[in-house]
């Protein structure tokens, strides 16, 4: 690895947290790998999310392994960058093949796939992978919106109808599963009624941050049951701190809030993850969104990788 | 209406909430008409704002249209967008009158005016056109300035000076009237007492938010009487949230804030509303400026056609 | 129409030139459709061209309508904005249906298509309604690349394949067809053996510019035969000229070689013509991809317009 | 004078070229003084401009101070910065009053004026205090636009009306003026009519760089009759290469052409020139703008002080 | 000094808050000297702060004078802009002596230094001078970093390395010194050890604003012990109101909180402080980070003027 | 290697041209490696070179292997990306001899060094080790301006003196060597006989288009004697096309005049090559001069390697 302080973190090719790039797992002994989901034909009103894998990786580089808050040292993990997964622009469902396989082989692995969008429908394929492993998984999603339309401009695979599809396709339990950080507008009142229909209990932003980030911890506890997938769309944050993103929502949290957010998944069976929806052309000068998307998956990664240790029976 | 399922929002002519695009009032039974006011040659600092009803059409296009917060439906009202004032670029006093006698026709018209600046110094012709209609009326400011300076360079109208003008010449009612958000330097101490001799009741940022949004809505309610106009400075807001503005300010209200206090307006007679300094030059990437002043004035917006619902006496 | 020295080019909503926004091309005896055609999922590189109508409209209020160059004044024509064309973002063969209805219809009106995109993919559904009616017609291109390619990742439709499908399904004569602008890196020699059996005689920018535009137009007048389509990619032009768009190349047109260039229309018989690849969220701070678009348009629709005066038989 | 090799361009105050910021011209023997007039309310598109002094000075300190294209070294020259007109924001007349006044002191000192605007409005009372002082002077305009519209918005006084009324004054005499660079659009065939009757010889950006660059600076030496004010419209330049500015214009020359324009001015009487329309907000990220802007009047400046050294009669 | 209702704030060479620019103090009787130090080669990862003292000034001229919130009127000192240290780029040893240097004649006059960075690496040789003239002082440092590193790329000085040197130097008491604002990840579990062990009392973030600002404020009070300099990294805050700094962390103070926090200076000796890490070539279109820079300097410029004049011991 | 047709060029770890990732140069027979030397401490104004490489990587992306103009096909050649040079930030000397020691290393290995800078002072040590093996070289320098100077702030190293210490180094030879691009203002007359003292036969960017870029071709080739190694600062190109660099000068070449010049070194016997001086927090929103070095870069890449295939007894 990388020793940061004799190589600057701006110099060379910029792999996730200057991790080795590895192509074939086999090769090495992984706990985790990074894996980009480079597609946004299925956004439905800023593309851009197709870079979000390279931009996550170049804002990594400025990353530090050891976590003080929760105290894990990323240097006693065996991390690696496996590189995108091999999307067909402009073909959903070619798309969401490539998906569901390459997930496929990083599970059968035994390695944590710690996964950059992409906008939020390539979570829909991540699951499918994800459930013919572990059954139906509880889900954790960070949002400001809820995916639980059924279709958009008369067509089903969209990124506002991901989480529909995972539940009538059986891939999450919603009894087990929490959706935090939804606000603003909806398309009428039946809204209301089909997202409580479809069963996973719901905090606004504002009633997550009123109740308190802590109890929210503690509440995401007590809903899910089992191993955890969660599901983070960027947008679930403020546009002030995450401007770099396709269908931005004011009102969201905060950096603090949701690195604070995140960090509460160190008390669940986190068995990967995805981060969604960075779109670096609406970025800032500064690629904050990225630079925040980057501090967030390490928060993630720190509570998956502290998961996986002590939760090992899932391979056995 | 465009069907934002079968029509992607990306597309087609961006008008306010891709609402229906009348120049003549008397063409259809409008409830809001948004109407822009391109005017900036009386800022103080970085012009710009003539190019913020354009921003915020086009940003509007992302809003739904039914509030969950308040369970308002504006697929039950009819809102259109008519079309800006013609302003006259370099002449105050000329565009002045183009504005007054352009707000006049819309109350005369029964129709809740829902007005995009421009800069600050357009609200005084509006609140003259609404003073013609209502007498005085009760005033709601959000705005890091009072506003309350009696001239700039030697001269009487300017955009730090609109509400001095507005209770010199009888518009508004201050003791009826309330301003939230102020902050920062002054020219001196001779303006504190200034500020407090125009007899409205202000609150800072710091202030509100430590008396607590909630709080702050129910001292709205105590102080205004009668009809209220709402003028909110896009500026009340941090320049993290809002950096697209003329004269930004530090230790503003976020956009949850912001949002927040704008819905408290429910509960007040909000006869209609201005949204100003909106700068499109300066705002972000991502157009995050537009994008929350359009959200902004979506709550605004579902808080007038309720108010209007419930008080139909004023055209009476 | 709007008086341009009565209301400033800034204000109002923004339509194409600020003309008449029509949805029903039945209401009005329209010479020339402006029409969006938001579509970039078939891009493969930088999404982005959706937002191209869009950005077009707004740079398009600055156009003053009389052409010196050519004594052409459009104020005596009727131009519409025909809004954009209801795509389906994500599913390519469902917005190509789309598409080829849409021109259809516009050209059942007898009104003279002028098609702003959207990625270059979008051409192949236009050159199918433009065949319906008119049978194989002469192509103009001016393009930084062939768009000659047979698949791009297994699929067929793509913004790379656009014109080899055209010559498959006989909607262009490649004959008569001539592309201008050529230029960098292809994936093999292959390319050049595949792209010269298409038979469109090619002019790299460079020879283009050697040989001299007026020379060019010359040629561009002997090579074509009957109704001519020109289809523009606005990478035909070099990135310092128009960074926004979504496969910048090095080498190209510079603005006034483009306007004059596209001017040479004038000589033959366009009945009408897209611009395409603008892709905004990769524009300056200005604009300035949108702006030199607005003015290319300017000039086509000058020389469309001037053809369709003399050579009125097309309908007949 | 600060020594650039002592002390790095990036560090210290940003005057002019590093020159001294002197108040009072009374206080030093000056043979040039950098003026701002950071006016923009006669704008009729995009403002901004207000700022063009301050960026200007920024991208200056990067000049250096020997032209060895004319062997013109400025270090024998005392050239100062003579700080900014107090304009007044909102008020045309009011403005013009003020800069006339300060250009008249600047030239009561014998000293040439250097002047960075704002917009071309600000040109005519600059050449009121010229007139004032030399009578009617021969004009050397750059400048897409011929700015002979006699009024905007049913007022007469805006940046594209200077020239008329700069004639209707008898401030230049057109008949030894010339103006280089126009293109694009006009409101009608009117126009051609009315302004070649304005009697000032042009040539377009076309026409100019066919005839040649040194051939259309013979013809300048040939038009111009005694002293010559030079007018520099940064939009003359295409926008690739200033795209800061209020009203773009594609087909300009480059940023080569325009400084071999501008140093043919060494040929004539220079009394003094202004740079006008430089609109920061509007610049890319580098500040091309400003850097071409600053440049260009280097060459300008460089050009008038060998007038002035050779001409000194204007004063005796 | 100029009258901001009579001369515009974007009008003249942009000095710190529009005071008089001054080389020699001896000239003049100042209170406060803004001092700019553009050296950025000791940064670890994105340069730029070099730019950051032009831009504050440029900020800056939108400051008013009066402070409400503490009632200090800075019209009632003499506050002057004393240009920038003459560094060295590429050559920090040399930039070193440059810097303590200067500094030691800002307080050879008895002048409060108000400095602008610059990287962090800074800070130390302005701590050399300031421990030349009052001995170890109690630093106050709102930072996201602790900058308690021993070395980076195997050399010692760099901005990571500020704090540590200064301690090892006698320069600073960590006894009676405070860090606040520290977060994000580290090299390893040692850095831990190795920050406690400097003796620094340290609040993270969080820490800080669960404690309370006032209470942090009574804290800082309580730490510090007689001539207190205050160093303030602009990392502190978080990217989403400070963009362009250097190395951002997610994570950090809103503006409101860091202004108020600097605010607490008001109780404490303060002798002088500095901002660094301003980086505008990261910073929004806007000018966030400066701006807000500008301000948080405003707020800690009238706590050490309110110190000076009560504690006026130091010069006797 | 990576097959662009059936995996997304935005896809993937960005390494040069998708390249395969090597550390090691004895684990592969490459042709020629791509290095990046991500220093910027020597730059007299703008830094920010140290991201050029990272630029460069991401804008190489999207080029394609076969040089139609040269019928070279990439392809046929292995080329590596060999990562960074590990620079030593704020330390020049220790960062030369990091740099000239890889470079020795890359040339042991008889492969063609393809580097991407930093500034222009990391020449220095690329020419070292490049005499170090070869002898004094001829160097072909396209460059805005002649790096002759002796000194800078004092110290002897930094990127404007790059030139004249590998003259006074004896590691090229100005006598068959030339300078094409220079430009601009230069600190005194002085200048100009220092610069022809030195030798090297130079070409203003208006003198060499004025001869024609073919004939500056033989002209090269007429001068150069043996190996060649060509160092190309971007600030040859005008701003326009490049605005990401340090120290721009308009005036300079159009991109397609840079990759006609580069194109012509296939005529020399080239035996490396570096470009220098993209910074990329001055590039625009599309990243156009990364991806115009990128392009340049490919046309020396195919000079080069067509050069070493025909002289290879360098090695021999």
């Amino acid at each position: 690895m990388i020793d940061p302080q004799s190589v600057p973190r701006f110099a060379g090719v910029a792999t996730f947290m200057r991790r080795p790039h590895v192509y074939d797992l086999g090769e090495t002994e992984a706990d985790a790998a990074f894996l980009g989901v480079p597609f946004d034909d299925a956004t439905s009103y800023r593309p851009g999310a197709r870079f979000g894998p390279r931009s996550i990786r170049e804002a990594s580089t400025l990353l530090k392994p050891y976590n003080p808050e929760t105290d894990t040292d990323l240097n006693e993990f065996t991390i690696v960058d496996h590189d995108d997964v091999p999307v067909v622009p402009g073909y959903i469902k070619d798309t969401f093949e490539a998906i569901e396989e390459r997930i496929g082989t990083v599970l059968d692995h035994g390695v944590v796939p710690v996964l950059a969008g992409g906008d939020h429908s390539t979570t829909l394929p991540v699951l499918r992978a994800i459930a013919e492993k572990y059954g139906p998984v509880s889900l954790v999603q960070f949002d400001a919106h809820s995916d639980l339309w059924t279709e958009y401009f008369g067509r089903d695979h969209n990124h506002g109808t991901t989480i529909h599809y995972a539940i009538e396709e059986g891939l999450i339990d919603p009894e087990t599963s929490i959706r935090i950080g939804e606000r603003g507008g909806l398309y009428g009142p039946d809204d209301v009624e089909r997202f409580e229909a479809a069963g996973i209990e719901s905090y606004t932003a504002t009633e997550a941050t009123t109740l308190g980030l802590d109890a929210m911890g503690d509440r995401i506890g007590e809903i899910v049951d089992g191993p955890v997938f969660a599901t983070i769309d960027i947008d679930s944050v403020d546009p002030a701190y995450a401007p770099g993103t396709g269908t931005p929502m004011p009102g969201g949290f905060t950096s603090r809030e949701i690195l604070t957010l995140t960090r509460q998944l160190h008390a669940v069976d986190l068995i990967g993850f995805d981060l969604v929806e960075v779109a670096p052309p609406y970025d800032d000068q500064s690629g904050s969104t990225a630079i925040l998307a980057a501090n967030v998956m390490f928060e993630a990664l720190c509570a998956a990788l502290e998961s996986s240790t002590t939760n090992t029976n899932h391979d056995g």
